[in-house]
């Protein structure tokens, strides 16, 4: 077995919250607060912990903006939180391509 | 986007180190100690929690024995933890099928 996909998976993206709003702001750009918890059934409490931790990596862009006279939040993968999320699921592809062993057959380490 | 595959992610299994760990069971029954860690790159103090943990979720059981004179310790993977890393893959396999959308098109959610 390679370890290399194991070792190198993204701490920041891997933690199963975290993967889960970096997948959607993947497919959909600027979403809001309420849409992202709505979705993934978080508490307000665990989104504010995760969206911290992906804007400290510099993964996730917050926008603030007017719209009819309310102030709105949005988030937005960053050029690197792609590049992170990219390198991620390669990673993830290879653990998966190596734990499909033919017809359950037994592979030998040693 | 379906929330499921990523709510379901089993934490025990998911950490990134005993992934590799379960995965390598999965491909090779009863490995020892010391094969395990070096394919993986393990500290003895790493490898020791995350097998306390694998023990203690009933994924992974440990065999005693004598081989020329010396006691031999393998780790194997229990039916629990097979299905458990089964459901696992299963869950995994649902987040890169959703991640991978057709040649990069935005999915929206609302």
């Amino acid at each position: 077995m390679d370890p290399q996909p194991f070792i190198q998976l993204n701490k920041v993206i891997h933690e199963k919250g975290r993967l889960a709003i970096v997948s959607m702001l993947a497919a959909s750009p600027n979403l809001s607060f309420s849409e992202i918890r709505d979705v993934l059934q978080m508490t307000d409490g665990n989104l504010t912990a995760h969206i911290r931790t992906l804007k400290q990596a510099g993964y996730v862009a917050v926008t603030k903006s007017i719209s009819k006279r309310r102030s709105l939040t949005t988030y937005a993968l960053t050029g690197d939180g792609q590049t992170a999320f990219d390198e991620y699921l390669r990673n993830l592809e290879a653990i998966l391509g190596q734990t499909r062993t033919p017809a359950g057959g037994k592979e030998e380490f040693h």
